[in-house]
């Protein structure tokens, strides 16, 4: 393809993205159809191209009935994951760029523009100095976890990068903690029976107390505590654990504290919201994924550690084909001893599209709305007959049941989403079936949440009122 | 961003790549800039949002200078990334419609069509029916070597799940295996000294008696040998490992054989190359990365292994949030059990735009292209009196050294790297400093070689022909 066609079909391309970003809200939100339905549909490999015209086809007739789509007002399951056109440019450009970030000298900028933005978030977010110049890019929350893992295990022994583990480690987390840290155990070959579920309390947070019997008794045994991880937002229910405390336990112990805000990290932005991250500036890693509620797309997870010298040391490698005089001059940092792969896209243009297009009151706006819409539908359920908080609201995320227990909240959930114009998960909390409405779609407004609450309470019974 | 703007801002993006792209060649390949010079001319976050226009011209101010275009028709170092336009118009798509692919339900057609990918390029590039149904993207080459070990390590041992790795297992490579494999172990947990470096002969190729006799050895002194890395193309020379004869030994063991061919492997799609893939019907594993030289966009590793279910049993975990129908119903495969991270964009649409653009014929004819070009260089290298290949020139990668010594080739490798219009990476070969010119750039003509070759060639005192 030349430059002169791919302007051409550039613009026929952003054209089709514009006009499904304005038809979403329109479409069911969960795609309705069965296994292989899309799969059939497919022809084989053309031996000779063709052209990008038969692609588009396919993506209307097969591709977007096949798609739950992720950027629907309705959309409230899991937790959001929001693609803004703005960041959909900067990843764009990145493509167009096509370079290798892996080292400093593959591409300065790709470093320099990554290392700028961390460090300026870490004022813009209220966090620690200690994480200036410890800031990363990565995929996804659990590469973080697992990275943040790796370095724990070489700072709590120098013989690890040798001779591997020792069988002895023990990592802590809650019975809510995220599952990507219990698989980060296994992955770096702890195994699942190193990792403590430590007890969680009535707002299901975790029980500092219960943590530091644990850990006194894992050593008092011979064990050797690696790693608590806390959440400042789990992903059940938005619970909150006590960071100041656990980070207490962690310094008593030489413990690493990596924090997990994956979903509310963002929410740091919002000075009104600091409370949330007390005892953040006594972790070792901390991350906040901007492709969840930062208006930045897949994949873009912020990751900062006080010790980037001991992540570092924990990953690097270096063979005769990477060496080269800006590496060996100890001037730059080569990002690609911070992750698990070598290899690294220029990520960082679409989190800095995001920021200069909206401004950082622009982001603080989106995630103030999304909060005030959580509150509304708080409100709703607080005064409602039938229906029930499971847990407290936390940021933009509400949990809530029917009170004739799980078969109506079932029964609500499902018809809701089988009906298409909203999609909800679940979660057990506390023993019970509950709904977690997680707001954060950068095109929901009120009137989508009150239809979204307004269907739920139809399901059992009641009229809409 | 609203819609109509996306359109209007969007088709500047477009332009602003055209002319990218249309200006490469002129620009010096390698960026020219010091450590911190883009850093230093980076504005603090704006509180209020910007235009695009700024951004864009920061692109041309900072970004463009401090960047090292791999694009470039003379990019010759490590191996090519090539970001074709078509791929590049696939990965915006997928960025527009912002889905994650983490769970079949979560978005089944990006699932099913990376499904109909893989099995489809298993076909087209010769590869075992029993990789059917087993491939998936992965991100790159280095996780999946990870996958795999993680998947060897699930096979060796069903406690390795719950206690961990024993300590006793041990991995193969040869001197010449990409250095991803070693770290790959670290981070899995076994250690650097689990890690058995074989020798290689006179080609670099791993030595299987050598092979042979390690793994006896290590299993009578009660160790427990649990994969070995083949590589096809190493990344120093481009050497074969014999296939064919390592997975004897494999089979003999019961050892997981993962064969790397990150690089070369997409010339499989070449039936006059298929030589060079012998032995790859009897993998555990295997990988070939379509971002290196399949005209594909980084990142996008296609990684195959004849046994998914031992890989998802290593990796799976199932959190109650993350439960549905589909998943219970085992009709359906959820990628986010075949790799590191959770979540994952929908990857197939870049890998489907770039083989639905050229075809299959039509990327043969690039590889071909590439491959007559390398042949040409080592024509000329085989009759110069100053210069000599190190190495057999395999596929595209030609390795040469002046015959006058180490610092004669360096000397003149970064002459021409300073020059500016090619750019050179070296690796050290049968403990000779030695240039590879890794062709692969979708741009690089003959006489882009042809350049760099006279550049070469004139810098030790013979004047250019």
């Amino acid at each position: 393809m030349q430059p002169d066609e791919f302007r051409r079909i550039g613009h026929e391309v952003i054209d089709w993205i514009a006009d499904y970003r304005e038809r979403l809200g329109d479409l069911p939100v969960r795609s309705r159809v069965e296994p292989g339905w899309v799969r059939s549909r497919l022809a084989p490999l053309p031996e000779q191209g063709e052209g990008f015209a038969e692609l588009l086809a396919d993506l209307d007739r097969v591709v977007v009935p096949g798609t739950t789509h992720w950027q629907h007002p309705g959309f409230y399951a899991y937790f959001p994951s929001n693609a803004s056109l703005p960041s959909v440019l900067g990843d764009l450009l990145s493509s167009g760029l096509g370079v290798q970030g892996m080292l400093w000298s593959t591409s300065p900028a790709a470093t320099e523009v990554e290392q700028h933005l961390m460090d300026e978030l870490v004022g813009a977010m209220g966090l620690p100095d200690r994480f200036r110049g410890g800031g990363v890019i990565q995929d996804t929350a659990s590469s973080a976890a697992l990275v943040a893992m790796l370095a724990a295990l070489h700072r709590s022994s120098d013989k690890w990068r040798e001779t591997g583990v020792s069988g002895d480690e023990t990592v802590y987390v809650s019975s809510q903690t995220h599952s990507s840290i219990e698989r980060a155990a296994r992955l770096a070959g702890l195994g699942e029976e190193a990792v403590r579920a430590v007890e969680v309390g009535p707002t299901l947070a975790m029980d500092v107390d219960a943590l530091a019997r644990q850990v006194e008794s894992d050593v008092d045994a011979g064990r050797k505590p690696v790693l608590v991880c806390a959440t400042i937002g789990t992903t059940g229910t938005g619970a909150v654990d006590p960071v100041r405390e656990i980070a207490e336990v962690c310094a008593r112990h030489g413990i690493w504290l990596h924090v997990d805000a994956a979903w509310a990290g963002p929410a740091a932005l919002l000075p009104e919201q600091r409370a949330l991250f007390a005892g953040v500036e006594h972790a070792d890693s901390f991350c906040a994924n901007a492709h969840k509620w930062m208006l930045t797309g897949f994949d873009l997870s912020l990751f900062w550690t006080a010790h980037p010298d001991v992540l570092v040391d924990a990953l690097t490698i270096l063979p005769e084909y990477l060496r080269n005089s800006a590496t060996e001059s100890g001037a730059v940092v080569d990002y690609r001893d911070w992750q698990i792969p070598l290899g690294r896209r220029f990520r960082a243009l679409k989190l800095w599209s995001v920021l200069r297009w909206y401004g950082l009151e622009g982001v603080r706006a989106h995630l103030r709305g999304h909060i005030e819409l959580a509150e509304l539908l708080e409100s709703w359920v607080a005064a409602d007959e039938d229906w029930e908080l499971v847990a407290p609201r936390t940021l933009a995320l509400v949990t809530l049941a029917h009170r004739s227990g799980d078969e109506a909240t079932r029964r609500a959930m499902e018809a809701v989403n089988a009906e298409g114009s909203a999609f909800l998960t679940h979660t057990v909390a506390n023993g019970r079936f509950a709904i977690r409405v997680a707001i954060g779609a950068e095109q929901t407004r009120e009137h989508h949440v009150r239809a979204m609450w307004e269907a739920l309470r139809a399901v059992n019974g009641r009229p809409s009122s």
